[in-house]
Protein backbone atom coordinates (compact mmCIF):
# COMPACT_ATOMS: atom_id res chain seq x y z
CA UNK A 1 0.00 0.00 0.00
CA UNK A 2 3.17 2.20 0.70
CA UNK A 3 4.32 1.57 -2.72
CA UNK A 4 1.19 2.30 -4.51
CA UNK A 5 0.82 5.75 -2.55
CA UNK A 6 4.10 6.54 -3.62
CA UNK A 7 3.69 5.85 -7.22
CA UNK A 8 0.01 7.80 -7.39
CA UNK A 9 2.17 10.74 -5.60
CA UNK A 10 4.93 10.38 -8.02
CA UNK A 11 3.17 9.88 -11.28
CA UNK A 12 0.01 12.56 -10.68
CA UNK A 13 2.99 14.94 -9.62
CA UNK A 14 4.69 14.57 -12.25
CA UNK A 15 1.61 15.62 -14.23
CA UNK A 16 1.48 19.05 -12.62
CA UNK A 17 -1.14 17.90 -10.08
CA UNK A 18 -0.42 19.13 -6.85
CA UNK A 19 -0.72 16.18 -4.46
CA UNK A 20 -1.30 15.80 -0.93
CA UNK A 21 -1.22 12.79 1.50
CA UNK A 22 -3.17 12.39 4.84
CA UNK A 23 -1.67 9.37 6.56
CA UNK A 24 -3.78 8.37 9.30
CA UNK A 25 -1.85 6.40 11.26
CA UNK A 26 1.15 8.76 10.96
CA UNK A 27 -1.32 11.78 11.84
CA UNK A 28 -2.69 9.53 14.77
CA UNK A 29 -6.13 10.02 13.32
CA UNK A 30 -8.72 9.56 15.55
CA UNK A 31 -11.20 6.79 14.99
CA UNK A 32 -13.99 6.97 17.02
CA UNK A 33 -16.99 9.34 16.28
CA UNK A 34 -17.15 11.25 19.74
CA UNK A 35 -18.90 13.81 21.52
CA UNK A 36 -14.85 15.30 21.41
CA UNK A 37 -15.96 16.25 18.05
CA UNK A 38 -17.57 19.09 18.97
CA UNK A 39 -16.19 22.14 20.50
CA UNK A 40 -17.28 23.39 23.20
CA UNK A 41 -21.18 22.63 24.74
CA UNK A 42 -23.05 20.01 22.72
CA UNK A 43 -26.54 20.26 22.26
CA UNK A 44 -27.53 17.51 24.08
CA UNK A 45 -25.16 15.69 26.28
CA UNK A 46 -27.93 13.23 28.25
CA UNK A 47 -28.72 11.89 24.61
CA UNK A 48 -25.78 12.51 22.29
CA UNK A 49 -26.92 11.71 19.04
CA UNK A 50 -23.63 12.41 16.90
CA UNK A 51 -25.76 13.04 13.66
CA UNK A 52 -27.30 15.83 14.30
CA UNK A 53 -24.93 17.05 16.39
CA UNK A 54 -21.85 16.67 14.18
CA UNK A 55 -24.15 18.79 11.72
CA UNK A 56 -24.82 21.74 14.05
CA UNK A 57 -21.14 21.98 15.21
CA UNK A 58 -20.31 21.83 11.29
CA UNK A 59 -23.58 25.01 10.54
CA UNK A 60 -21.47 26.59 13.69
CA UNK A 61 -17.81 26.12 13.13
CA UNK A 62 -17.50 24.22 15.83
CA UNK A 63 -16.12 20.99 14.64
CA UNK A 64 -12.63 19.84 16.25
CA UNK A 65 -9.33 21.08 14.15
CA UNK A 66 -8.73 17.82 12.63
CA UNK A 67 -11.78 17.21 10.85
CA UNK A 68 -12.09 20.44 10.27
CA UNK A 69 -9.12 19.87 8.37
CA UNK A 70 -9.85 17.29 6.65
CA UNK A 71 -12.88 18.43 5.18
CA UNK A 72 -10.54 21.60 4.13
CA UNK A 73 -8.13 19.24 1.79
CA UNK A 74 -11.85 17.48 0.70
CA UNK A 75 -13.42 20.88 -0.37
CA UNK A 76 -9.96 21.48 -2.18
CA UNK A 77 -9.29 18.09 -4.15
CA UNK A 78 -10.44 17.08 -7.16
CA UNK A 79 -9.82 13.41 -6.81
CA UNK A 80 -9.45 11.45 -3.84
CA UNK A 81 -7.84 7.85 -4.13
CA UNK A 82 -8.61 6.12 -0.84
CA UNK A 83 -5.31 3.81 -0.89
CA UNK A 84 -5.92 1.04 2.21
CA UNK A 85 -5.31 -2.87 2.78
CA UNK A 86 -8.76 -4.49 2.67
CA UNK A 87 -9.67 -5.61 6.44
CA UNK A 88 -12.49 -8.09 7.07
CA UNK A 89 -14.38 -7.20 3.48
CA UNK A 90 -14.37 -3.19 3.91
CA UNK A 91 -11.42 -0.48 5.28
CA UNK A 92 -9.76 -0.57 8.14
CA UNK A 93 -11.31 1.26 11.20
CA UNK A 94 -9.05 4.03 10.94
CA UNK A 95 -10.06 4.66 7.08
CA UNK A 96 -14.13 3.97 8.68
CA UNK A 97 -13.48 6.49 11.19
CA UNK A 98 -12.31 9.03 8.37
CA UNK A 99 -15.43 8.45 6.29
CA UNK A 100 -17.45 8.69 9.66
CA UNK A 101 -15.84 11.71 10.92
CA UNK A 102 -15.16 13.71 8.19
CA UNK A 103 -17.89 13.02 5.66
CA UNK A 104 -20.16 15.41 8.02
CA UNK A 105 -24.13 15.54 7.28
CA UNK A 106 -24.37 18.89 5.72
CA UNK A 107 -20.84 18.87 4.87
CA UNK A 108 -21.13 16.09 2.44
CA UNK A 109 -24.55 15.54 1.93
CA UNK A 110 -28.32 16.80 3.09
CA UNK A 111 -31.87 15.04 2.31
CA UNK A 112 -31.80 17.37 -0.56
CA UNK A 113 -27.91 16.77 -2.22
CA UNK A 114 -27.52 12.76 -2.66
CA UNK A 115 -26.44 10.51 -4.86
CA UNK A 116 -26.61 11.69 -8.70
CA UNK A 117 -27.55 14.92 -6.56
CA UNK A 118 -24.88 14.90 -4.41
CA UNK A 119 -22.60 17.70 -2.78
CA UNK A 120 -19.38 16.23 -4.04
CA UNK A 121 -20.90 15.74 -7.71
CA UNK A 122 -17.68 17.77 -9.43
CA UNK A 123 -15.08 15.66 -7.46
CA UNK A 124 -13.71 11.80 -8.66
CA UNK A 125 -12.94 9.51 -5.98
CA UNK A 126 -12.08 5.70 -6.23
CA UNK A 127 -10.49 3.12 -4.20
CA UNK A 128 -6.99 0.84 -4.35
CA UNK A 129 -6.60 -1.81 -2.50
CA UNK A 130 -5.02 -4.62 -1.71
CA UNK A 131 -6.83 -7.90 -1.05
CA UNK A 132 -5.63 -11.46 1.15
CA UNK A 133 -7.83 -13.25 -1.12
CA UNK A 134 -7.25 -14.09 -4.70
CA UNK A 135 -9.22 -13.11 -7.48
CA UNK A 136 -10.74 -16.28 -8.19
CA UNK A 137 -12.26 -16.38 -4.67
CA UNK A 138 -14.02 -12.68 -4.98
CA UNK A 139 -15.52 -14.22 -8.32
CA UNK A 140 -19.29 -14.86 -8.84
CA UNK A 141 -18.78 -18.44 -8.13
CA UNK A 142 -16.00 -18.18 -5.46
CA UNK A 143 -16.18 -18.62 -1.59
CA UNK A 144 -16.49 -14.94 -0.87
CA UNK A 145 -19.11 -13.99 -3.09
CA UNK A 146 -18.57 -11.67 -6.62
CA UNK A 147 -15.98 -8.36 -5.81
CA UNK A 148 -19.01 -6.30 -6.99
CA UNK A 149 -21.27 -7.32 -4.14
CA UNK A 150 -18.62 -6.67 -1.42
CA UNK A 151 -17.58 -3.32 -3.18
CA UNK A 152 -21.72 -2.09 -3.30
CA UNK A 153 -21.93 -0.50 -0.05
CA UNK A 154 -18.05 1.01 -0.41
CA UNK A 155 -18.98 3.04 -3.61
CA UNK A 156 -22.44 3.22 -3.50
CA UNK A 157 -23.40 3.55 -0.13
CA UNK A 158 -20.07 6.25 0.76
CA UNK A 159 -18.57 7.43 -2.58
CA UNK A 160 -21.50 7.93 -4.69
CA UNK A 161 -24.19 8.47 -1.63
CA UNK A 162 -22.05 11.75 -1.10
CA UNK A 163 -22.18 12.43 -5.10
CA UNK A 164 -18.72 11.65 -6.02
CA UNK A 165 -17.94 10.32 -9.22
CA UNK A 166 -16.53 6.97 -8.98
CA UNK A 167 -13.69 5.51 -10.86
CA UNK A 168 -12.97 1.80 -10.93
CA UNK A 169 -11.27 0.44 -8.23
CA UNK A 170 -7.74 -0.29 -8.50
CA UNK A 171 -7.47 -3.77 -7.32
CA UNK A 172 -4.22 -5.22 -6.22
CA UNK A 173 -5.08 -9.26 -5.70
CA UNK A 174 -3.77 -11.00 -2.52
CA UNK A 175 0.21 -9.32 -3.20
CA UNK A 176 1.57 -11.35 -0.14
CA UNK A 177 1.17 -14.30 -2.09
CA UNK A 178 2.65 -13.37 -4.97
CA UNK A 179 6.00 -13.25 -6.46
CA UNK A 180 8.60 -10.25 -6.65
CA UNK A 181 7.81 -9.84 -10.30
CA UNK A 182 4.03 -10.02 -10.01
CA UNK A 183 3.96 -7.15 -7.85
CA UNK A 184 6.19 -5.16 -9.39
CA UNK A 185 4.22 -5.67 -12.82
CA UNK A 186 0.97 -4.59 -10.40
CA UNK A 187 2.45 -1.79 -9.46
CA UNK A 188 3.96 -0.60 -13.19
CA UNK A 189 0.16 -1.30 -14.15
CA UNK A 190 -0.93 0.88 -11.52
CA UNK A 191 1.57 4.05 -12.87
CA UNK A 192 0.59 3.16 -16.48
CA UNK A 193 -3.22 3.75 -15.05
CA UNK A 194 -2.45 6.84 -13.26
CA UNK A 195 -1.23 8.47 -16.40
CA UNK A 196 -4.94 8.77 -17.82
CA UNK A 197 -6.67 8.49 -14.44
CA UNK A 198 -8.02 12.08 -14.54
CA UNK A 199 -9.24 11.29 -18.16
CA UNK A 200 -10.78 8.20 -16.97
CA UNK A 201 -14.94 7.64 -17.51
CA UNK A 202 -16.54 7.12 -13.72
CA UNK A 203 -18.64 4.19 -12.90
CA UNK A 204 -22.67 4.15 -13.86
CA UNK A 205 -25.16 4.22 -10.90
CA UNK A 206 -28.75 5.15 -11.52
CA UNK A 207 -29.81 8.72 -11.41
CA UNK A 208 -31.87 10.26 -8.44
CA UNK A 209 -34.68 11.44 -10.92
CA UNK A 210 -35.65 6.93 -11.58
CA UNK A 211 -36.56 6.85 -8.38
CA UNK A 212 -39.73 8.34 -7.07
CA UNK A 213 -39.34 11.10 -3.66
CA UNK A 214 -41.42 9.51 -0.95
CA UNK A 215 -40.33 5.53 -1.01
CA UNK A 216 -36.94 6.34 -3.05
CA UNK A 217 -38.25 3.45 -5.61
CA UNK A 218 -37.47 2.84 -9.14
CA UNK A 219 -40.16 4.29 -10.89
CA UNK A 220 -42.81 2.31 -13.11
CA UNK A 221 -41.77 3.62 -16.07
CA UNK A 222 -37.94 3.11 -15.73
CA UNK A 223 -38.99 -0.63 -14.25
CA UNK A 224 -40.62 -1.23 -17.82
CA UNK A 225 -38.40 0.09 -19.80
CA UNK A 226 -35.65 -2.49 -18.52
CA UNK A 227 -37.64 -5.54 -17.99
CA UNK A 228 -36.40 -7.38 -21.31
CA UNK A 229 -32.79 -6.27 -20.22
CA UNK A 230 -30.60 -9.03 -19.45
CA UNK A 231 -28.71 -7.90 -16.00
CA UNK A 232 -30.56 -5.70 -13.92
CA UNK A 233 -29.52 -2.28 -13.50
CA UNK A 234 -26.59 -2.09 -11.06
CA UNK A 235 -25.53 -4.51 -8.23
CA UNK A 236 -27.63 -3.54 -5.60
CA UNK A 237 -30.88 -2.83 -7.63
CA UNK A 238 -31.16 -6.14 -9.35
CA UNK A 239 -35.06 -6.38 -10.87
CA UNK A 240 -34.71 -9.88 -9.98
CA UNK A 241 -32.05 -10.29 -12.76
CA UNK A 242 -28.17 -11.81 -12.69
CA UNK A 243 -26.15 -8.69 -11.65
CA UNK A 244 -24.15 -6.67 -14.37
CA UNK A 245 -20.70 -8.22 -14.65
CA UNK A 246 -18.29 -5.69 -13.34
CA UNK A 247 -20.64 -3.15 -13.04
CA UNK A 248 -18.49 -1.99 -9.44
CA UNK A 249 -15.27 -2.52 -11.06
CA UNK A 250 -15.36 -1.43 -14.96
CA UNK A 251 -16.36 1.59 -16.62
CA UNK A 252 -19.39 2.02 -19.14
CA UNK A 253 -22.28 -0.12 -18.26
CA UNK A 254 -25.28 2.05 -17.70
CA UNK A 255 -28.20 1.23 -19.41
CA UNK A 256 -30.16 4.84 -18.17
CA UNK A 257 -28.46 6.24 -20.83
CA UNK B 1 -29.43 1.36 20.64
CA UNK B 2 -29.02 1.59 24.44
CA UNK B 3 -32.60 0.27 24.78
CA UNK B 4 -32.27 -2.77 22.59
CA UNK B 5 -29.33 -3.12 24.42
CA UNK B 6 -31.29 -2.98 27.32
CA UNK B 7 -33.93 -5.16 26.64
CA UNK B 8 -31.24 -7.93 25.30
CA UNK B 9 -29.74 -7.91 29.43
CA UNK B 10 -33.32 -8.18 30.52
CA UNK B 11 -34.42 -10.66 28.77
CA UNK B 12 -31.76 -12.99 28.31
CA UNK B 13 -30.72 -12.60 31.79
CA UNK B 14 -34.02 -13.45 32.55
CA UNK B 15 -34.15 -16.72 30.81
CA UNK B 16 -31.03 -17.73 32.90
CA UNK B 17 -28.18 -16.54 30.45
CA UNK B 18 -25.22 -14.73 31.65
CA UNK B 19 -24.95 -11.83 29.91
CA UNK B 20 -21.31 -9.35 29.56
CA UNK B 21 -21.46 -5.91 28.02
CA UNK B 22 -18.71 -4.50 26.16
CA UNK B 23 -19.98 -1.42 25.99
CA UNK B 24 -17.00 0.03 23.68
CA UNK B 25 -17.09 3.82 23.74
CA UNK B 26 -17.14 4.00 27.88
CA UNK B 27 -14.96 1.32 27.69
CA UNK B 28 -12.36 3.81 25.35
CA UNK B 29 -11.67 0.73 23.17
CA UNK B 30 -8.90 1.70 20.87
CA UNK B 31 -10.25 1.27 17.11
CA UNK B 32 -7.06 1.27 15.29
CA UNK B 33 -4.97 -1.76 14.80
CA UNK B 34 -1.42 -0.62 15.46
CA UNK B 35 1.95 -2.45 16.66
CA UNK B 36 1.26 -0.95 19.91
CA UNK B 37 -1.02 -3.56 20.37
CA UNK B 38 1.72 -6.25 20.74
CA UNK B 39 3.83 -6.04 23.72
CA UNK B 40 7.52 -6.08 23.71
CA UNK B 41 9.45 -6.17 20.44
CA UNK B 42 7.66 -6.76 17.00
CA UNK B 43 9.31 -9.24 14.56
CA UNK B 44 9.92 -6.47 11.86
CA UNK B 45 9.40 -3.02 12.51
CA UNK B 46 10.67 -1.27 9.54
CA UNK B 47 7.90 -3.38 7.17
CA UNK B 48 5.08 -3.56 10.05
CA UNK B 49 2.35 -6.56 8.84
CA UNK B 50 -0.34 -6.30 11.40
CA UNK B 51 -1.83 -9.92 10.16
CA UNK B 52 1.67 -11.50 10.48
CA UNK B 53 2.58 -9.91 13.67
CA UNK B 54 -0.91 -10.09 15.52
CA UNK B 55 -0.83 -13.97 14.62
CA UNK B 56 2.23 -14.35 16.33
CA UNK B 57 1.74 -12.44 19.28
CA UNK B 58 -1.44 -14.33 19.91
CA UNK B 59 0.54 -17.60 19.52
CA UNK B 60 3.49 -16.15 22.32
CA UNK B 61 0.61 -14.76 24.49
CA UNK B 62 1.65 -10.55 23.69
CA UNK B 63 -1.29 -8.96 22.27
CA UNK B 64 -2.45 -6.40 24.52
CA UNK B 65 -4.50 -6.71 27.36
CA UNK B 66 -7.68 -4.78 25.80
CA UNK B 67 -7.64 -7.54 23.23
CA UNK B 68 -7.00 -10.57 25.26
CA UNK B 69 -10.09 -9.60 27.17
CA UNK B 70 -12.48 -9.61 24.43
CA UNK B 71 -10.81 -12.79 23.56
CA UNK B 72 -11.48 -14.19 26.53
CA UNK B 73 -15.11 -12.90 26.57
CA UNK B 74 -15.76 -14.48 22.94
CA UNK B 75 -14.74 -17.69 23.55
CA UNK B 76 -16.63 -18.22 26.91
CA UNK B 77 -19.94 -17.09 25.01
CA UNK B 78 -22.31 -19.25 23.18
CA UNK B 79 -24.08 -15.93 21.38
CA UNK B 80 -22.91 -12.26 20.70
CA UNK B 81 -24.59 -10.13 19.72
CA UNK B 82 -23.72 -6.88 17.64
CA UNK B 83 -25.90 -3.95 18.87
CA UNK B 84 -24.83 -1.09 16.57
CA UNK B 85 -26.48 2.17 14.25
CA UNK B 86 -25.94 1.34 11.03
CA UNK B 87 -22.76 4.35 9.61
CA UNK B 88 -22.34 4.48 5.95
CA UNK B 89 -24.05 1.19 5.43
CA UNK B 90 -21.74 -0.93 7.74
CA UNK B 91 -20.79 -0.72 11.58
CA UNK B 92 -18.87 2.51 13.39
CA UNK B 93 -15.47 2.58 13.33
CA UNK B 94 -15.16 1.42 16.93
CA UNK B 95 -17.25 -1.45 16.29
CA UNK B 96 -15.03 -2.05 13.01
CA UNK B 97 -11.49 -1.37 15.50
CA UNK B 98 -13.03 -4.39 17.66
CA UNK B 99 -13.42 -6.87 14.87
CA UNK B 100 -10.25 -5.93 13.27
CA UNK B 101 -7.94 -5.95 16.40
CA UNK B 102 -10.16 -9.15 18.57
CA UNK B 103 -10.83 -11.10 15.49
CA UNK B 104 -7.11 -12.15 15.29
CA UNK B 105 -5.37 -14.29 13.14
CA UNK B 106 -5.03 -17.74 14.19
CA UNK B 107 -7.60 -16.65 17.06
CA UNK B 108 -10.44 -16.47 15.07
CA UNK B 109 -9.41 -17.96 11.85
CA UNK B 110 -6.67 -19.96 9.74
CA UNK B 111 -5.98 -20.87 6.63
CA UNK B 112 -7.35 -24.52 7.27
CA UNK B 113 -10.62 -22.94 9.56
CA UNK B 114 -12.34 -20.76 7.65
CA UNK B 115 -16.38 -20.58 6.54
CA UNK B 116 -18.24 -23.45 7.44
CA UNK B 117 -14.67 -25.53 9.01
CA UNK B 118 -14.55 -21.91 10.86
CA UNK B 119 -12.91 -21.71 14.48
CA UNK B 120 -16.41 -20.53 16.05
CA UNK B 121 -18.59 -23.47 14.48
CA UNK B 122 -20.13 -23.66 18.04
CA UNK B 123 -20.99 -20.28 18.72
CA UNK B 124 -23.96 -17.84 17.53
CA UNK B 125 -23.94 -14.66 16.22
CA UNK B 126 -26.07 -11.95 14.93
CA UNK B 127 -26.22 -8.49 14.08
CA UNK B 128 -28.81 -6.04 15.71
CA UNK B 129 -28.96 -2.61 14.07
CA UNK B 130 -30.82 0.88 13.62
CA UNK B 131 -30.96 2.42 10.02
CA UNK B 132 -31.34 5.90 8.73
CA UNK B 133 -33.05 4.87 5.63
CA UNK B 134 -36.45 3.60 5.59
CA UNK B 135 -36.69 0.21 4.62
CA UNK B 136 -37.96 0.84 1.63
CA UNK B 137 -34.79 2.80 0.43
CA UNK B 138 -33.21 -0.75 0.81
CA UNK B 139 -35.15 -3.41 -1.10
CA UNK B 140 -34.30 -4.66 -4.40
CA UNK B 141 -35.90 -1.70 -6.37
CA UNK B 142 -35.01 0.78 -3.62
CA UNK B 143 -31.81 3.55 -4.33
CA UNK B 144 -29.79 1.94 -1.20
CA UNK B 145 -30.08 -1.58 -2.98
CA UNK B 146 -31.11 -4.73 -1.13
CA UNK B 147 -29.95 -5.00 2.09
CA UNK B 148 -28.93 -8.47 1.21
CA UNK B 149 -26.44 -7.14 -0.45
CA UNK B 150 -25.02 -5.12 2.04
CA UNK B 151 -25.43 -7.17 4.79
CA UNK B 152 -23.13 -9.83 3.01
CA UNK B 153 -19.89 -8.23 3.55
CA UNK B 154 -20.93 -8.25 7.61
CA UNK B 155 -22.60 -11.89 7.56
CA UNK B 156 -20.40 -13.75 4.99
CA UNK B 157 -16.89 -12.02 5.34
CA UNK B 158 -17.19 -11.84 9.10
CA UNK B 159 -19.25 -13.79 10.93
CA UNK B 160 -19.05 -16.83 8.82
CA UNK B 161 -15.68 -16.79 7.80
CA UNK B 162 -14.78 -17.22 11.57
CA UNK B 163 -17.02 -20.28 11.02
CA UNK B 164 -20.25 -18.54 13.60
CA UNK B 165 -23.51 -19.70 13.28
CA UNK B 166 -25.23 -16.59 11.69
CA UNK B 167 -28.98 -15.65 13.41
CA UNK B 168 -30.95 -13.40 11.15
CA UNK B 169 -30.46 -9.85 11.82
CA UNK B 170 -32.44 -7.61 14.09
CA UNK B 171 -33.30 -4.19 11.74
CA UNK B 172 -34.50 -1.35 13.47
CA UNK B 173 -35.62 0.36 10.51
CA UNK B 174 -35.05 4.39 10.96
CA UNK B 175 -36.44 4.83 14.96
CA UNK B 176 -35.33 8.39 14.53
CA UNK B 177 -38.58 9.09 11.47
CA UNK B 178 -40.88 6.43 13.12
CA UNK B 179 -43.56 7.59 16.09
CA UNK B 180 -42.74 6.80 19.32
CA UNK B 181 -45.84 4.67 19.26
CA UNK B 182 -43.50 2.67 16.60
CA UNK B 183 -40.68 2.54 18.36
CA UNK B 184 -41.77 0.94 21.11
CA UNK B 185 -43.38 -1.75 18.97
CA UNK B 186 -39.81 -2.20 17.24
CA UNK B 187 -38.74 -2.73 21.34
CA UNK B 188 -41.40 -5.24 21.89
CA UNK B 189 -40.77 -7.14 18.87
CA UNK B 190 -37.29 -7.37 19.82
CA UNK B 191 -38.24 -8.81 22.86
CA UNK B 192 -40.63 -11.15 21.88
CA UNK B 193 -38.02 -12.07 19.73
CA UNK B 194 -34.95 -12.91 21.89
CA UNK B 195 -37.32 -15.26 24.46
CA UNK B 196 -36.48 -17.45 21.53
CA UNK B 197 -33.54 -16.50 20.20
CA UNK B 198 -31.00 -19.20 21.25
CA UNK B 199 -34.06 -21.64 19.81
CA UNK B 200 -33.58 -20.38 15.72
CA UNK B 201 -32.21 -21.41 13.23
CA UNK B 202 -29.22 -19.84 11.30
CA UNK B 203 -28.74 -18.43 7.96
CA UNK B 204 -27.93 -20.95 5.33
CA UNK B 205 -24.34 -20.00 4.01
CA UNK B 206 -22.83 -22.61 0.93
CA UNK B 207 -20.43 -25.36 2.95
CA UNK B 208 -16.66 -24.77 2.30
CA UNK B 209 -17.06 -28.14 0.76
CA UNK B 210 -18.77 -27.13 -2.20
CA UNK B 211 -15.65 -25.18 -3.36
CA UNK B 212 -12.45 -26.78 -4.85
CA UNK B 213 -9.79 -26.47 -2.73
CA UNK B 214 -6.89 -24.16 -5.28
CA UNK B 215 -9.34 -21.64 -6.49
CA UNK B 216 -11.80 -22.00 -3.90
CA UNK B 217 -14.52 -22.07 -6.80
CA UNK B 218 -17.98 -23.86 -6.54
CA UNK B 219 -17.41 -27.31 -8.07
CA UNK B 220 -18.78 -28.27 -10.94
CA UNK B 221 -20.68 -30.86 -9.72
CA UNK B 222 -22.12 -28.60 -7.58
CA UNK B 223 -23.01 -25.40 -10.12
CA UNK B 224 -24.59 -28.68 -12.24
CA UNK B 225 -26.82 -29.72 -9.12
CA UNK B 226 -28.17 -25.55 -9.12
CA UNK B 227 -28.51 -24.61 -12.75
CA UNK B 228 -31.94 -25.15 -13.01
CA UNK B 229 -33.17 -23.78 -9.83
CA UNK B 230 -34.82 -20.07 -9.67
CA UNK B 231 -32.14 -18.61 -7.69
CA UNK B 232 -28.58 -18.32 -7.44
CA UNK B 233 -26.83 -20.35 -4.11
CA UNK B 234 -26.62 -16.99 -2.13
CA UNK B 235 -25.95 -13.24 -2.32
CA UNK B 236 -22.63 -13.78 -3.19
CA UNK B 237 -22.68 -16.54 -5.41
CA UNK B 238 -25.40 -16.12 -7.42
CA UNK B 239 -24.67 -18.66 -11.22
CA UNK B 240 -26.48 -15.36 -12.98
CA UNK B 241 -29.79 -15.88 -11.41
CA UNK B 242 -31.52 -13.59 -9.36
CA UNK B 243 -30.33 -12.98 -5.90
CA UNK B 244 -32.40 -14.91 -3.60
CA UNK B 245 -35.31 -13.24 -1.26
CA UNK B 246 -34.06 -12.33 2.39
CA UNK B 247 -30.93 -14.97 2.01
CA UNK B 248 -29.10 -12.59 4.52
CA UNK B 249 -32.82 -11.70 6.36
CA UNK B 250 -34.33 -14.61 6.79
CA UNK B 251 -33.42 -18.46 8.14
CA UNK B 252 -34.10 -21.45 6.42
CA UNK B 253 -33.30 -20.92 2.93
CA UNK B 254 -31.02 -23.79 1.57
CA UNK B 255 -30.46 -25.01 -1.60
CA UNK B 256 -27.64 -27.41 -0.60
CA UNK B 257 -29.37 -29.58 1.88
Amino acid sequence: NAAAKNAAVEVLTAQGCTVEVSDLYAMGFKATATAEDIKGEVKNADNFCYLEESKLAWEQGKLSDDITKEQSKLTEADLIIFQFPMYWFSVPAILKGWIDRVLTNGFAFSQDKRYSQGVFQDKKAMLSFTTGSLESMFSPTGINGDMNVTLWPLQNGILHYCGFQVLAPQIFWAPSAAAVEDRKSMLESWRTRLQGLLEEKPLSFVPLDCFDEAAFQLKPAVHEKHASEEFGLTVGIHLNKPLPPHSQMKAGYSKTD
